[in-house]
């Protein structure tokens, strides 16, 4: 698969995962794995994990809008750059998101 | 200086130069640096300057909302997150911005 398209299977993964299951987001990190989330700051799966359950919504839905990617660091990593709309149940309208991904 | 710090003033360098002397981006790119830009790549200083040079408007002016920044590979790097507004001269509304920096 060329980057790109590992990029959106990641992309798709990831977001379906928070849209159906997202205590299954804890399988996406690592220990070492870091998220800055609106100016906080959470380290290793399980605090990241905590962090986006208590996130103050149930039901949501992302829609992917752009994706962009390219390598990162010498081990074979990429950089994923992810931006498109979130709805949560019960709102008129969907909030813009954005988000930076490191895949190591 | 603390990384956020670093990252913030990173941030105020980068969309001042943006703003007032886009010509000077050129400075701020290696040879091996790249640039994704709404699915479009570019790699290397001079062919990264010449596309924010050939962007289809000459004054602008970024706002910055937020910045967020981790720690990234081996090396003393960092991931830079910044979301913003762009307005540009004679148009109405502002334009939403966001932008990921890896910095080496």
């Amino acid at each position: 698969m060329d980057p790109d398209s590992v990029a959106k299977a990641f992309v798709d993964h990831y977001y379906s995962t928070f849209d159906t299951n997202r205590g299954g987001l804890a399988n996406l990190y690592q220990d070492s794995s870091m998220l800055s989330f609106e100016g906080q700051k959470f380290q290793g799966a399980q605090n990241i994990a905590a962090k986006l359950a208590s996130l103050p919504f149930h039901q949501c839905q992302h829609s992917i809008t752009t994706v962009d990617c390219q390598p990162s660091g010498p081990a074979g990593g990429m950089l994923v750059f992810v931006s498109g709309n979130l709805q949560l149940a019960g709102e008129q309208h969907a909030l813009k998101f954005s988000q930076a991904d490191p895949i190591v």
